[in-house]
């Protein structure tokens, strides 16, 4: 079943598939020619948009915990694809901890872990539970929604080495954002495998980075099937030290959103698009988040500015603010909107489900509480497109287009871990 | 669904379910570190047999032409693992040239070289179908069971490269097991990757230095797991130089079938197996190839040959035989004898089938015409066990257990296409 496009089928992403499935031993060809080059993020999830004018992703998260809404049937692709990754990054693993986030309250996240549990002992590694909840002092176990119990353990941290009590790991492999910092207890681990590392960690990301590596993939990849980027591209601009204080002058602000809602006024004119254009705020730094903000006119930016200018405490810092072209989605699923959202595990698809939210609209985020997630469509073939079938309708085909922007996203992701690594050497 | 199993439920093959269960992460691990060292056949299909006291391969296929019974949501595993073993013989390949048997009438064999053509094509190759038929002089369009078309197109050699009209492929991938010997055609090409290699040609491959590659691996197995071999390892001697002429003396088989036979009877009474031991005779050499023949009891040996032995020609060379312990099959689909056939590329699983042949017996051989094929079990998650799970009572379980057991067979090709290797490089 494919989500119900509210708009016609006879649009750009039509098109957008036909070229796509036209060109996939060429495209399956050009990633592994990539991965020759770039090292992909040990996993990922992004959030791709289909606004039937352009198909393009809209946030890529390399800590992916939607393991719970993988229907079992795809598990054995993320087996198959765990295997892969660690016989690179570690054949001779045999310990992996598995670290855990402070949310154990939530069943789903609980879900998430067994199953991540399960691919990394199937995959042929021993794997027990670690719990980054500092309050956490004795093993725990909780109870699944299925009656099985998974046991999460207090941390044993060394001068050099984490661990468990009598279980020392190679590996570690964080499935929790981090997006409130970095814990001291992974900090300086120079003798273990840290996934992924902690450059990754949501704090310290800025979305910059990642969309301006996207901005470089998509043109690669426009290029490459001959078509313009914006197609799959979200435009973006980045507006340094945003002075949230009250009667604080925010005029560089105000010509970048100007700027950008011009920019996609003159795209969808050139391409016949009738929807309004806007454009969402986000803060760059993971650190400095404040959520998602839409705005459709440069006259309206104050007033959805004004909340969080009221929040802001006197003398705060000015924060970099990225401003990017809004994706509206034009899927539904029980006439709620609807987005899909790939897991990939290196760089393999293992993975999707719709994420939709019945109290929300199509030009807004869905990524808040009350969201409900729906394994679908990619049960069956996701990476076994149908050549020859009608664009738009098809499932596997629409699925694989899906996919492959995913994968654009997160080698997006590659080229920005590579970019942000502390750790890199500098080749001048 | 299991298929039915005879005997009782409670023999040595649940106690090795139930270890090989326990074990997984370390196996997996364990196989991991093999691949370090040893590269995998391209693609692979084991035979396995059943015999609730054992459970043994009893034939490695290095041409596997079953892709046809693979179920559809299988194959994003098969193009999964396809992706990966590109990635690791040639990350450039473009094109890839499937090579075809010359049975393009059988429309199961048309099947599977479609889905072929899909996988590799699905994991970034422009694949085209050569054949081997050398009576094939212009491209020639056959129709498939479902309606499609397929286009076999004849061989075009230079004296350094084979290709197509138009079409340099850098990679070329035979799907027919050249038990003819081999074709001129592919002989002398070092610029492009043939894939498998020449000396993996059912003509060109000894039975005994697989069967003794296997029993390698098996013993190495064995010791990780703690058991007797033996029960995973068909017992086989090789037997030199046999005379099949009327009236030479075969003193030597004779007296190898007879102390086989009482060896396996040892087997059976340390174990308190009731069934009645037997061997199977097999020319050791592909090329002298003479079928399977099953001996109970050395008395009946003659008997046995006879049909051989008249149809001989006078003055025929001596051959050597492999004499190895018989497996019955105590799995039945419909009442029929069934055993597993598991499909491999390059280290993964991608799927399985029973072969089930109603006019045949638990102890003879069902790879004769007639054999049906069902697709079954291996199709939601035979590489996610349950553990927990009664041994013999949970299908993912069986299926794990056969998927290892194939994997070890398929590990004893590794061994045996480095022995037989021509271009080796020898360390002394």
């Amino acid at each position: 079943m494919v989500p119900h496009l509210v708009t016609t089928l006879t649009g750009p992403i039509n098109e957008l598939e036909q070229r796509i499935l036209e060109s996939m031993p060429a495209i399956e060809r050009w990633f592994r020619l990539e991965w020759m080059e770039h090292t992909p993020p040990f996993y990922s999830d992004v959030t791709v948009r289909n606004a039937a004018y352009k198909l393009a992703p809209v946030s890529t998260g390399l800590y992916p915990d939607g393991f719970n809404h993988l229907i079992p049937t795809m598990l054995p692709l993320a087996v198959q694809a765990a295997m892969a990754a660690i016989e690179k990054i570690c054949p001779e693993a045999k310990n992996l901890l598995l670290l855990a986030g402070p949310n154990t309250q939530d069943s789903g996240y609980l879900t998430n872990l067994q199953r991540l549990v399960l691919i990394f002992s199937q995959a042929g590694l021993n794997v027990r539970l670690g719990s980054l909840d500092p309050t956490l002092l004795q093993p725990t176990e909780v109870t699944l929604p299925d009656g099985s119990q998974l046991t999460l353990e207090p941390l044993l941290r060394t001068p050099r080495r984490l661990g468990l009590k009598d279980f020392d790991p190679c590996t570690i492999l964080v499935n929790h954002p981090l997006s409130e910092g970095t814990p001291s207890v992974l900090e300086n681990l120079h003798e273990q495998y840290l996934l992924p590392p902690l450059h990754a960690g949501q704090s310290r990301r800025r979305l910059s980075q990642h969309w301006q590596n996207y901005e470089e993939v998509a043109k690669k990849f426009a290029k490459l099937l001959g078509m313009d980027p914006w197609l799959i591209n979200p435009m973006h601009a980045l507006c340094a030290d945003v002075d949230w204080q009250p009667g604080a002058g925010r005029e560089g602000l105000h010509t970048q959103v100007d700027a950008l809602l011009g920019k996609i006024r003159r795209k969808h004119k050139e391409y016949g698009i009738n929807d309004k254009p806007f454009v969402v705020l986000k803060a760059d730094l993971g650190s400095d988040d404040f959520g998602v903000l839409t705005v459709r006119d440069v006259k309206d930016l104050e007033a959805a500015l004004a909340p969080l200018v009221a929040a802001t405490a006197p003398g705060a810092a000015p924060i970099d603010v990225i401003i990017q072209e809004g994706i509206p989605t034009c899927e539904q699923l029980h006439r709620a909107p609807a987005e899909p959202v790939v897991t990939m595990i290196d760089r393999y698809v293992v993975g999707g489900v719709y994420r939709t939210h019945a109290q929300r609209a199509m030009d807004e985020s869905l990524t808040v509480a009350g969201a409900e997630h729906v394994p679908l469509g990619f049960d069956e073939s996701h990476q076994l497109p149908k050549p020859g079938a009608r664009p738009g309708a098809s499932a596997p085909n629409r699925f694989y287009m899906v996919g492959v922007i995913a994968r654009l996203a997160m080698l997006a992701a590659a080229y920005e871990l590579e970019a942000t690594d502390p750790d890199a050497e500098v080749y001048d």
